[in-house]
């Protein structure tokens, strides 16, 4: 069991993360502090330089030589199982079948490491925890925000096919029926154009917003950067690292703070109405550790690993917003 | 003399700060990344947060039993040469009398000890540096900023009661000449009045600022705080003070972002013409260090001491934007 005084220890890591965003919350709500748009020139500043810098030195501090091939796997193992239920379960029943493919699955898979986890993680297991976690900070930011990025724009794309192909059979049934057959034809070219052109745009549309996603920059450099230090056990000069921790120091609690506004910001607490926010939590606090449980046995990872593992599900419900800062308006 | 590891060192620790500076200025003039709105956004946050959290935690964690009286009375005497000094010319030879004392008084006696200061003499002469600076930092926050704040709202208050003085002398010009006297005595108590109102409304101005500036209540709360704590060796809960730090930890670099991003919205970066520049760096970084080097010698304080006192009038011209941020806009 845990003990009163671990539980404490923790508290006085994850508490002070709330107080940020508590403060940002009333800042908003009591004092009227911020405009929406100042608000946003706080966020942009978090999604560009303190989540990017927080990543960087996260990764490039931590030795990933020193991986946990188990921890991994499972990792990989629980977010494919995701990827896939939730592909089968909006495939078959559901109206908005992206809608519920993103949510389900950056719900049940992408909880809040970076931001809450790690301190929370740090409190309870010390500084190995971090070096566990660092492993699937990496991961997330170089795997699986791109491919929540990729469905993000494929949904865009989607909808934006939707109402042209409607467009186009508008244009079809409202044609003059002479020269019936050719136009049939042509149209079909068109549409196989049509679908080629978007298709590229789509790539080209997704390729540039990797391009410009500060995040994944700061997470590739900050893993090439940990496999060459750790390799020839060279670090950066003093005067590098300090210019970035001196940004990448308050990321935390700006990050925190961003969360407060935005939370503020919204009109309700609660946008989706109880019965989604239920399912939602559901998700979360539930499903997400409960497949990470399926994966880590399948796998075979046991003890502080699998613990490790499925605590960090309980890091809030902010990933939505989180992966949102990061592969959206990081962009 | 100071060798190459102390200066590479005392680099180490400031080189940093003006990394994060040029960052902000890159971020509005290459990649446009704010708009002016945004920048108003970041910067209230540095002057509603993070420049009193920092204040608070330096404050807060520093002796103040273990008083060096020599560079306090020194301190105190600098500033009031320099107050008197520039009082007498300015009544002496200027138009825009307290223009010049304001100018002349922030920028001599004034210097960013909080932000660059620390950091500076940090690296050159360790901890017991921070330790003499935070007691010129309290006496900053607790005294000179208010008067600071006296002498800009007395400057705009005159500002108003000239305007309204002379509008009361074209009014009495273009009055009819008949009941002269009777005019002129009823303009007498009127003028009377209209002054004691004047300067009670500029008392309550000056006092609604005051209570209003988070600097001063942080500056305030840290010194109470340290008093306690340091009397009755009682320290705050870690919760509480992970707490403040996880906002005043990013409070460095903030301010220097900020700083940066000020820099970069002017539309020139020197802004009051290349003489009145030269005048105010002769000013800054001769005339402040010559006048604490005549009151640290009339008070009989040498050796480091009088080093550290000098050292950080070195520390950058930012202090109006500083004062600015922390008395004016703070408000």
């Amino acid at each position: 069991m845990i003990s009163w005084p671990t539980i404490y220890h923790v508290l006085e890591e994850t508490v002070p993360l709330y107080v940020a965003m508590i403060v940002a919350y009333l800042s908003i709500q009591w004092w009227k502090l911020f405009t929406p748009e100042q608000c946003s020139g706080i966020n942009k500043f978090v999604a560009k330089f303190s989540i990017p810098l927080l990543s960087f030195q996260i990764l490039s501090t931590n030795n990933p030589y020193d991986m946990n091939i188990k921890l991994i796997f499972s990792d990989i193992l629980q977010k494919s199982i995701s990827l896939l239920g939730f592909a089968v379960i909006s495939k078959a029943c559901c109206v908005e079948k992206f809608d519920w493919l993103i949510t389900g699955f950056s719900l049940s898979t992408l909880p809040n490491t970076l931001i809450v986890g790690i301190p929370l993680l740090k409190g309870m297991y010390g500084d190995e925890a971090v070096k566990l976690l660092s492993q699937i900070v990496a991961l997330q930011s170089l795997i699986w925000y791109t491919l929540l990025l990729f469905l993000f724009e494929f949904r865009a794309a989607r909808g934006i096919d939707t109402t042209s192909s409607s467009e186009t059979a508008n244009e079809e049934e409202s044609g003059t029926p002479a020269p019936m057959r050719e136009r049939h034809e042509e149209g079909q070219a068109k549409g196989v154009s049509a679908r080629c052109y978007s298709a590229f745009r789509f790539l080209l549309v997704v390729g540039r917003k990797l391009v410009m996603n500060p995040n994944m920059y700061a997470s590739l450099i900050g893993l090439i950067w940990a496999l060459i230090s750790f390799r020839w056990r060279i670090q950066l000069p003093l005067i590098v690292s300090n210019s970035i921790r001196i940004l990448s120091d308050g990321g935390l609690g700006m990050a925190m703070f961003s969360l407060g506004l935005f939370t503020a910001l919204q009109t309700k607490i609660i946008a989706c109405g109880t019965k989604k926010m239920l399912v939602s939590l559901g998700i979360r606090f539930f499903l997400g550790p409960a497949l990470m449980v399926i994966s880590s046995y399948a796998i075979g990872m046991r003890g502080t690993l699998l613990k490790v593992a499925i605590i960090q599900f309980c890091t809030g419900s902010s990933t939505s917003r989180n992966s949102a800062i990061c592969v959206c308006e990081g962009v």
